[in-house]
């Protein structure tokens, strides 16, 4: 299988659980104009979500820039991880829903945490699959490349799984914890994985 | 990262939020005939989206003819632009369902018309950026073109907030602004931004 | 823009409101094994749906075999027509949950035909605008191929016409005429629209 | 019609089925910590119908990389076997809700297991269709990958079709069976029906 159909497949991935997000915004009867103000987390909530997946789109294109051809273990591996990222709607609309409620508020907020800790945890055993030893990567991949790739996906596990920790004590805090995270990976060089560029 | 995997993903994003837009198109229990008349503001609040959506596509389309390359901020950019693109079902749906009520009218045609401006500021931030110096142009962009495209793009934020204003005294006439707009980009000749040809 | 732009962006929209129908099959409360047989009709307007999508597809890509470029009426008129295609899903819903119900099943039907009758209708003047004096067709298309075209796409709009007008008496026989027209283009030669081949 | 233009809109629906699985994984109102321990059938569900989703994709990718050209009945057969593919959500979302309900169990898992198994079935035909007489084959295709591919699917439909008749006595064991399966496929060489590699 060419790279090409992998990445084809992976992005729709992407776009789709990306723009389904819009339908955890909702409003309930009531006055619209102060439903609106109301459920002012669902917009923060889909906002962060798709930055998230927007940033995992551009890292796996970085991942799969590296790559010169794909084995049945990393196809496994890439389809596992897109459960995983397929899975982000759920604890979104978790999030939008219960985040300001006192009851509710913490599962919602651990639910979110975990999958945003699933996906980094994914996402680093497939790039480590196809970079250790060099496995899958292409003969021109420059070492420097690839260890700056190795070493800017790491911390991702920590940071979610630190903020889904936070969440047992507060979770209004962990979820700003989740948007910081995007945000950071937004600005951070690492949105791209590669120092080198955007390649 | 090339350009067509960029095209690739917002092209998908585009499609899934201009299909999921039939999603707010529903009939509640009742005299089925009597509700499918009633509810004709979904009709046309469908199809003003679902064009509007595409054209945003097709201008899409001509700022990345122009472009020879990306790097990390025109990637945020669009990331943020899409996900602007992608909230369109929301107001979409607050149009549908609380135009002809006397309550909630004004909310839902404001928050479409926010949602509006935004997605017009955010895509001449995007092209502004590209072109600005011509950062990420084709060496062999025509400045004619890229002169018109820009001159094109200019309004939109303006028209859109300006009927978002209406909204306040008259959410009816505003909801027709939209419609007229999505009509009068169509007919323009801007609709691609480029008189040369749709290119 | 290349051809191939709009064919990626129209087959997105193809294969997810196709996707979408499935949405439109649910269960209510109840017995569920009862509940799964009294729901026939879902399965079989979810069936017709996503064939006549598949037919539609097909089609579009035998006209788009066609076409050397495409101007800017043109991808207007193929932006009404996706309206129209990505609509199918709420006459479909429409259908699933009406047409065995004495109230309602009328106007279910009407709604489904006028749809249908649109989007042949929005076909042929797609087809027609492009092929109207060989103006966007490739130098070296067949006249053969091309009245072929011409002659297996004019029924269409006629005979949903036609099976619109009969649900007016009777909509179980209009809706079987749905299902027939969808078998009929199918098995037909007119699948794809051209008795050279599948190219 | 080229084999890459029937690739793009199958993955289109694959990718989009997969993904609108996330949509059966909801939670009720009541204690939300209790709600979603309560709901891991979803979860599990979820995973299930995404990952043989996923293998059905590659298996795809399999059978199309062994094809130089197709014809109108190959068309046919592959919208026919997608109708069915797209269905999957909703058997799942049965699966999710009744598998550990004293009524509804049953039904589900009989209604899953007749889904996975018109889905083995369909993707036989679209495959023998294919290879037989070398129907469609590329020229170089070599007899022993295109026999070991044929070998490799022959048991789906009859370890379907088992799992369904064992349904009808324990619902619980079957999905069980379901789950066993996918997971079979992933560690099995024939994942992507070929031991030659993944091609």
């Amino acid at each position: 299988m060419p790279t090409s159909r992998l990445e084809a497949f992976s992005d729709g991935v992407f776009a789709i659980a990306a723009t389904l997000l819009i339908l955890n915004v909702s409003v309930t009867s009531g006055s619209l104009s102060e439903e609106l103000v109301k459920i002012w987390p669902s917009y923060v909530a889909y906002a962060v979500s798709f930055v998230t997946i927007g940033i995992i789109w551009a890292n796996h294109h970085t991942v799969m820039g590296q790559i010169s051809h794909v084995d049945r273990t990393f196809l496994v591996i890439n389809t596992l991880f897109l459960t995983v990222v397929a899975f982000i709607p759920f604890p979104t609309h978790l999030l939008s829903e219960y985040i300001l409620k006192p009851e509710g508020a913490r599962a919602a907020a651990i639910v979110y945490g975990i999958t945003g800790t699933l996906v980094a945890v994914s996402f680093n055993v497939l790039w480590r699959y196809a970079a250790s030893g060099r496995r899958l990567l292409k003969s021109n991949a420059s070492s420097r490349t690839v260890d700056g790739i190795s070493r800017s996906y790491l911390p991702g596990p920590f940071l979610y799984a630190a903020a889904t920790v936070v969440a047992v004590w507060n979770p209004v805090v962990s979820a700003g914890l989740y948007a910081a995270l995007a945000l950071f990976y937004v600005v951070e060089s690492s949105f791209f994985g590669d120092r080198e560029g955007p390649g």
